[in-house]
């Protein structure tokens, strides 16, 4: 490729401030260095992880920085020491990185990755290392992805490689959102059939969890949102029952202790509010119900009685709908290619990267599921 | 039996009013009720749950009362209805009963009883319903036990039938705290092979917890208390490592990070206090960390940052270490007389019923472990 090993010059939606709207700039990419890769992003989604970066988790020194986590792209030159990706790879980018080689990645129980963590952590995401720059200046960047932008440089323990036959346009929405509520379900609450269930919070990674949970065979799944225009989405990825809060003067675990004699087996927060996470392991029935925490904050403590636990519940936590990234995307991918995932269902919108902001605004006011920003062509 | 249908006048310890001594009286105890057993209480124990209901939860329409409810004894009498016990069984009243019918008891995932609730919630502890009078008044039961008498009535479905060889005032410790603090790492942890272990709090809860984590094969035990007179009993249980808290500036959840390479793979937490549950979940390691709260408190919410769960932290709770009390009491009486559970270790002091208060006190301040209060002779 003419542009290997050279800085890249291409657009990017930067945010310069918190609370700010993005601003479409020209920046500078570098080369990959040993074991990084650079992508062509081709396709990239608006995640509520991203609006929490820029509106909520506000601490200056993540400024300026380029947001952008869901994604998918070609590979258009790789660095030293890279050998399972190479130039025109279709892949998908990954914020949960997997080395294969650490005790985490060894374990079946989980996928975290401490050789990722090294890599997106603080000191690896500092300034000075940064791969981006904007009129002479450092842009931080987001998640170890940051695909806001024409060309991003990934790890290669955060790439997945997929079936080229893929339309990226729509399997981007695989690296993060359908990942993360499928597999919370799946993988993380271990569904079981005949179940019953309930998902808090119907935004992509809700609809996904509620999908994920019909695929596991539950016979019944709640889909509790205080936004009704939601439900009839909600009804096309398996959810049975709908309640709306708001239609309620009790707390809403109560409201579902009535509707299941005593409690869900099984509950999904995916709101990333922390009252919310409350219900939502207060409305599962205790001795073996499990609630699972997939929505992200970092604002406040979650609370709750510690009977709540004793008398069996048992209350977990999902990242990644607990994929393995590099092995489990992949797979993600080739159910969709074999439709046994959904995943077009989920886009509402599809705009040119330049207008990232409407489709921040529309995430903002609940008005979009997905929203694809088609950033470069194939 | 002479006694049978009829009203019998005994000895009981009665706590007329929140947070005074228990006074020795005599009490009137009713004969048992369809499906009822009443018990020749021998042996009883002090836990701190009675203290709990004693010194905290003072709500007073919980008084007068007769507390206890680790104990062991022999049946005197037996209602219309009861045919799996008959008068002589030697028995351990259970503080969670198993009808063997309803959906908890049928699923293998819980301990929990649906009869068992029904028995020993509000409205059957009314006064009224009370088994026990003393002075005119009517007393209440409490957990279904109240076994600081002489004699007391449990429905049948809160009785476990125990090998008559059994000395019942050493097996009186697996009515409670025992199988509290084993079942929690053997049924509710499940603790591995090979792992690592931790364990806030070394009352008697806790030791077992300590014994079985090692019978589960435990490499290492990490025994933690503001009480360093604590660690050489852990010790004789199993613990290899020792913290004590004030030891630390840091908090301790980071002491055992540094112990353990991020953190232990599951975590008891046996003190019921709020924030050593916080510190006991943080203590786990990433990934795949599981705590298990065991000790029992009603009177604040546990809080934590939900990231701690989304970062593969499972939280869980146990109230009687899991066992399903009919079918596991007598397993572990079992496995007492064979030798392979520790039992008088946790004795440090024997006692007459008459000196309730002195081992309440001692409790109070941490100064034994068990102390067994000899009620009647056999």
């Amino acid at each position: 490729m003419e542009t290997a090993g050279r800085v890249i010059k291409c657009k990017a939606a930067v945010a310069w401030e918190p609370n700010k709207p993005l601003v479409i700039e020209e920046i500078e990419v570098s080369p990959p260095g040993p074991n990084q890769v650079r992508i062509k992003i081709v396709a990239t989604a608006v995640c509520h992880t991203d609006l929490h970066r820029l509106l909520e988790d506000t601490s200056p020194e993540g400024f300026p920085t380029v947001l952008g986590h869901e994604a998918a792209g070609i590979v258009e030159s790789v660095g030293p020491g890279v050998t399972e990706l190479k130039p025109g790879d279709h892949v998908i980018p990954l914020f949960t990185g997997q080395c294969r080689e650490c005790r985490f990645c060894k374990s079946p129980k989980t996928n975290q990755c401490v050789k990722a963590w090294a890599d997106t952590g603080n000191s690896a995401m500092a300034p000075e290392k940064s791969v981006f720059t904007c009129k002479g200046k450092h842009l931080n960047q987001f998640a170890g992805t940051s695909t806001f932008s024409e060309y991003t440089v990934v790890n290669d323990l955060a790439v997945a490689k997929i079936d080229p036959a893929a339309p990226l346009d729509k399997v981007c929405l695989i690296g993060c959102g359908i990942s993360s509520g499928y597999g919370a379900a799946v993988n993380t609450a271990k569904v079981e059939p005949g179940s019953t269930c309930a998902v808090f919070g119907l935004g992509a990674v809700g609809l996904a969890a509620v999908m994920g949970c019909q695929a596991a065979g539950a016979k019944r799944i709640i889909a509790v949102d205080i936004n009704p225009d939601k439900f009839e989405k909600a009804k096309v990825f398996g959810a049975t029952d709908f309640v709306n809060p708001k239609d309620h003067s009790k707390p809403i675990s109560e409201v579902i202790a009535e509707m299941t004699d005593g409690g869900v087996d099984y509950s999904l927060e995916c709101a990333g509010n922390v009252e919310v996470m409350r219900s939502a392991l207060e409305s599962c029935v205790q001795g073996w119900g499990v609630s699972v925490i997939v929505g992200w904050t970092t604002l406040h403590d979650v609370s709750v009685r510690p009977l709540q636990m004793v008398a069996g519940r048992t209350w977990k936590g999902s990242v990644f709908g607990g994929f393995k990234g590099r092995d489990g995307v992949p797979l993600m991918v080739k159910a969709y290619m074999d439709k046994k995932l959904k995943v077009d269902e989920f886009i509402t919108h599809t705009l040119p990267l330049d207008q990232v902001n409407d489709a921040i605004e529309m995430m903002k006011h609940g008005k979009c599921i997905r929203t694809v920003l088609n950033v470069s062509t194939e």
